[in-house]
């Protein structure tokens, strides 16, 4: 199976150039000159599929790296099955996910491992590769740490937050760190005070304080900033390298881009929801429907951030100035129905997470389209960084000779109209983006390869995701 | 003329991957799987040339932002013709390099601008560039930058010190970046307080200090770290894009780190001899020949800093955080033997200026061997970078379809050694390295397809380096 | 002539005590528990005048360590004499200035130094010193530093504005901060950056922006913030202590805490009008009778800045940090007739300027009222401070046996009302703070034991007023 | 009883003044001009003891406001009891101490309160007042909060270490410092990561690193550093005023820094130990009495810091630029033969503690001879600061009418050698500053106006010092 896609702008992060781009099987094999007919052969006519992409966007396949299929959370379970959510991935020029084993306090951590690799198997669209979360740190557990490296999951997350389910105490942590400083493991952290967080949850509902708005009022910034800085402090100590997951306060990204000018191995991942929503818009938001439960649709965690504070500018600056470093979605679906209203009369109660793997590529565009960042930037925020991050890159993450062809024709001159019933494939029966309009358009996306997604149908089988084993950090200075 | 690249690692500024890359007269033609015979088509039969690059690093070639051909300066004319340096420039891996033309006071701009294509026309080994040195502001040369921009020079050197000669107050260096924030020219500055400068030559020489050494404590790191700060809020004041030559001094990095936190486009630029040499081993060198003169060797601007400050480490660290985004040479060679000694009784007579822009690569690759940086970072400071920051990517800094043929092939496994008689085509009497090894070695180097360098041997023609038009910086955010 | 205040509040530095204090002659002779009869010994008996300060808070008198009394400038002259000025101080319980010998470029500085206590002498209400201004700075110079530090005359100010008129080169000024390093002076700065400024002038001028409005736009804070840094910058190479006069824009009191921070002896004062006039409301008013010119009436240097921007609020805060230490006037008055006047269609020519000597105690005690500092922050900031800052503290601020007698008493419960017509006895047609409400009153003000003010009536004599040698700051760490 | 303290130089916070004091009975009844004969009434002749001071310092009484008399702790009780550590302080020119009430988790802190009033009562030889440490926070202790404040209990002492005996959590910390905003009090902090340290500890012990020098290799500066930006989070989350207390890294000087220029109510504490002590040459030392077990006279916490690392250089400079607002003792002392030697094995059994009480007046003068600090500086560090931090000023930590009658003569001319068998009345069987040579001499120490220390020797009577109620602090911005 050989593909041509001709005449199109290949786009990296570092520039662009007009490039034809030869696929072979389940790999790139060149990439060549625009009709360029290679000292007189005709690679056009001896292709098997030829895709013209002038005046459209050759870009590499999105890689989502923080996303939550089907995990078990709040008395739920995410509502996007590795089928449902990968696919969904697909529609929107996402290639390549890397969803989070959970390991809960008690268990260990190698059976959770085996337990993901049985859902996901033989399930998704796209590649997939693992992160592995550590709760408790049993010695078993971190014995398992060498094991997963060598099997390709090389990264770890931990939880400053949610007591009694993931939460780390700072000598686990530690004790972990030490361990990614030995074998090279990148170690990720959610860095919110759970202590404080519970705390003040706690008071806002005794005083009656029960709708989702109230999310965002109980975890407040300095809860973010306090658990970013530990996270640095903590990663100082051992010499692990760390990365810092969905960062929202800007507060918090001061404390990333202080311990990077320092010198230290410290990134920052943001995602969609803290660049465009707010609390304010949508943690505050009413509808006929909901009434101020409406807010529930983006009650995750970090919450949205204060628009009057001014978070979402300083986070567009942020992924400007390299101070953070990918944008990847958390996507973590719920339905209002039967899942979010669990919450109804408490917002502690309503399962913490948004779905948005479908639409990170678009959204990121648009980004671009709005003058926020470059088109090399884009590409670099949504998949040569992740790549690079995640021990991905050569094979994912750029296009040249050797990659996986997970390519996506992007067209700036396409639509794109976000909300249910117009392009939604996730599992959700809400869109937390609805009546958002893309200035682009997803057109073709190839896996492998092999064209998944066409002009808005999906046209691959289920199975053809395959996991990857991901080697160390290559982004580490 | 078909060139087919085979079996090397290349390099470029994100990663690595191992490719075949086929040139086509003066431009890539393609980049291909290694050993790649195209859906049955034998390209390594259907070339002229065929380079073996099985274990070496095939890269872009270098591009030296920051080079002096024969400038008159200092009552003398640095050592290197634009023929010399630019022959020597190959011989170590550096295919393009952008060098300044010269407006003392009083001069016209454009009659400068002339002068300047007349003495490089016909002379260059490697493609070269403009920038344009402004020292008073005359209403024409505000005309004049815009004119330039049209003609390829988009890039405006103004000096903070140098009164008389080069000096601009600030107004009138707030008057060229005004237009430079209109027309989108990127505005060059040599950061040092020359007021501050000349007070304490004067009262050093006044006293009696008129060792090289004097040079080093004339020129305190307060006047750079002041002139810096200085020039990113001129350039805050005019939202004009500031890059700052030759960095030496730790605290005029910190003040770059904190503009470019604040989003504010601000770049930083250093050279070898900021990495590698110091105010107490080199300014401070005795020698059997000079005495206490020895150090007139590397007497340049800014001075070699104090190791014992701690600013060669922080620099290195600097590159690695990305607060400082390039290295050039300041290559402005100037011989001890009727030039250098013209300041023997007096350090602020001895001309100002190093010479390297032949070992520019080697050094730095000489950092990836030491563990300072990674191998793409290299690739980045050296040729990716430039190339963006000054207008040329797609054309030059990448090894991509279109771009043009300026290739090094790189032995890791090689060795260089520097010095006069041993590897050393400057036209200097002394070299500013010495002695230095280096462990790594520039095995070929094409420039816009040909070969022009191969086994230490100048292959090329005088004149086969063209002026190149540059665009707008491209490394903006 | 002995005089007893008795049951007042003495406020100092670092807190309050009811206390009665004893005057013998000019000096503090005993600061006394109230009522004492000290061991049978009845005091109040044996005095000649008893102040009855019950209620009431007693506190060294003001000290306004900048002020400009018929001060040559723009053409025309600062419209308050020693004698006026001074006698207004007065009455707003200010017992000292500070006043500033102009040496302007190619003047001779003792000449200048003389010709000011021929300008002083005989005329006072208070007690007065000098600070010596340098402008160019001529060998003589130096050694007249040397002179006027025995002279009591310790501290020296420069200016990096008003080329042709103060502004003194970097290299002038390093060479007089050496000597202040040297002779332990305490130099100080007007920091801004003329030359960017001269330039926006011209070009708003030349544009028809002419109104008092654009006196601000053309003064940016960058300007300031620049200057502020440089100045930091050369004393941190001389070694000389530094103190900011007249601090309006937040980045620069960033720049002031961060060298404190960082242990160098820099200080900064701050004036009423960045505290409670701004950009738009003051420098943008219009007024029947002026139009758009009443901004006129607050045209001063540096300038009023942008509330928009927070400057006013952060200057509070920084007054409560100790970021800013003193609080001055500038006081520098010119009437709108035939004075500001001279720039009715261009804002160029306004004289700089704004009169407030007689508000200063009034307007800071607002500051108590509002809660932005406290009581004994309050005398610290005008009276304590100055005198420990300029080298007078024992004589001058604070209340303790051998201090000269200027004490004021103060009435909590008092009330004022400052404009043309209320009170207001400075030599102005007009009152920068017409309008304003002080809910507190100066009651008593005593000098060096005299009373020479008394519910709102001067009851002083001309010539009052001695000249006071100062010695060394009592204030550098 | 009646004395005056004549010719003395008299010192206070801002600055010196030549003046008589008189006392009579317990409180000052007036500062005097020297021989003042006050309107021909002869003091000298009408009081029951004069002291001559000519020639020395008159100075307000230490107050050491950290102190653990008989606190029992590790297993063992601090080895000074109330009357024996009170007694030491006295000789040493402290008259006044503020000691914690111990409230370990599960005890209830009114309980607790009575007890520790019971252990003092009658014991002390000067001025005592109590801080309530709290553990855990019942409910029933932030009601005790309240009742504690009305009891001139003003300040809360939590620790972020030592699981089990005095760890709160991030939450309970928060609960109290709610408590603290709405009534005033001041929360201090012991600001280490205990649970990161007791994994090191864990770890060291376990590798056979059981010596002294082990506990500063396990208390590493991050741990510090973290829990200080930690406390200073919850503090500005909640909106408590925060003194942090032993502060002995450089880092966490800089966190406290940040947070006062942004204007929080911030404070740090340093003590002696960590201007003069190093981990290299106390934990680190070795005697032929105890070999290596030698540095367990230098455990205590937070930990002694690296001399290489720069910290006690930078301690002094944050002294001098108010970074850091006090300095106390942290006096808890033990013997090395019963106490010190249950961690002979390991070193994490060792009782955490230095005493010197009675040094700190005399340490902290020497920084007044070496130049690290001035006169007043002196006074203000040791006695007025922490009486309006603490809530005592007026009657404590000043010379002025009104005042308690605590004041030391000190003499610039003696000479104190510190040593057991020289200058030592503290219960401990070594002396932490042995060998210490100090320029000057506690000469005459006088508590609420009654000579309690004279001429080296202890003329006092047991229970002569009394509890006071302190106030809320009177240092706040
Ligand atoms: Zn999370
Ligand atoms: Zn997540
Ligand atoms: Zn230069
Ligand atoms: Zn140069
Ligand atoms: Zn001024
Ligand atoms: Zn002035
Ligand atoms: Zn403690
Ligand atoms: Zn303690």
């Amino acid at each position: 199976m050989k593909t041509l896609i001709k005449n199109g702008l290949v786009v990296n992060a570092t520039g662009t150039g007009l490039a034809d781009v030869l696929i072979d099987g389940e790999t790139i094999a060149a990439v060549l000159a625009p009709g360029s007919n290679l000292l007189g052969f005709d690679l056009e006519r001896n292709v098997d599929t030829v895709i013209d992409a002038a005046g459209k966007y050759v870009i590499p396949g999105g890689i989502d790296a923080h996303t939550h299929m089907q995990m078990p959370f709040g008395g739920t379970e995410a509502s996007d099955t590795f089928e449902t959510g990968t696919r969904a991935a697909a529609h929107g020029g996402t290639t390549s996910i890397v969803d989070f084993v959970v390991q809960y306090a008690g268990e260990n951590v190698l059976d959770q491992y085996k337990a993901w690799h049985e859902k996901a198997a033989g399930q998704c669209a796209i590649d997939y590769g693992f992160h592995q979360i550590l709760s408790d740190v049993q010695d078993s557990s971190l014995v398992a740490m060498d094991e997963l490296v060598a099997e390709g999951v090389s990264s770890f997350k931990m939880f400053m937050a949610y007591k009694g389910v993931f939460l780390s105490d700072d000598g686990q942590i530690v004790k972990a760190m030490q361990k990614g400083a030995e074998n090279g493991a990148l170690m990720m952290m959610h860095a919110e005070n759970g202590s404080v967080i519970d705390l003040l949850v706690e008071q806002a509902v005794r005083a009656g304080n029960t709708s989702p708005y109230n999310h965002g009022l109980t975890r407040p910034w300095q809860a973010e900033e306090e658990a970013t800085h530990r996270a640095i402090m903590l990663a100082n100590l051992t010499g692990a390298p760390l990365y810092v997951v969905h960062v929202s306060a800007k507060q918090a990204v001061d404390q990333i881009a202080t311990a990077r000018d320092n010198g230290q191995n410290v990134f920052g991942e943001t995602c969609p929801q803290y660049l465009y929503l707010s609390l304010e818009d949508n943690l505050g938001a009413t509808s006929d429907e909901w009434g101020p439960f409406e807010g529930a649709k983006w009650v995750c965690s970090t919450p949205l951030r204060s628009k009057a504070e001014g978070h979402q500018h300083h986070m567009w600056q942020a992924l400007r100035t390299n101070d953070i470093q990918m944008v990847s979605t958390d996507h973590c679906p719920f339905c209002m129905k039967g899942q979010k209203d669990m919450g109804l009369t408490d917002f502690s109660k309503i399962p913490n997470g948004i779905g948005s793997v479908e639409h990170r590529m678009d959204l990121m565009y648009q980004g671009v389209v709005d003058g926020h960042i470059s088109l090399s930037r884009w590409v670099e925020l949504t998949s040569t960084t992740p790549a690079r991050m995640f021990g991905m890159y050569g094979t994912k993450g750029v296009i040249q000779p050797g990659a996986d062809g997970d390519i996506v024709v992007y067209d700036p001159n396409g639509h794109t109209s976000i909300g249910v019933g117009k392009t939604h494939h996730m599992n959700m029966d809400y869109s937390a983006y609805e009546g958002y309009e893309i200035d682009g358009h997803v057109d073709t996306v190839l896996s492998r390869g092999k064209i998944v997604v066409d002009d808005d149908t999906y046209v691959g089988t289920k199975g053809d995701g395959r996991f990857f084993k991901r080697g160390l950090s290559q982004y580490l200075i």
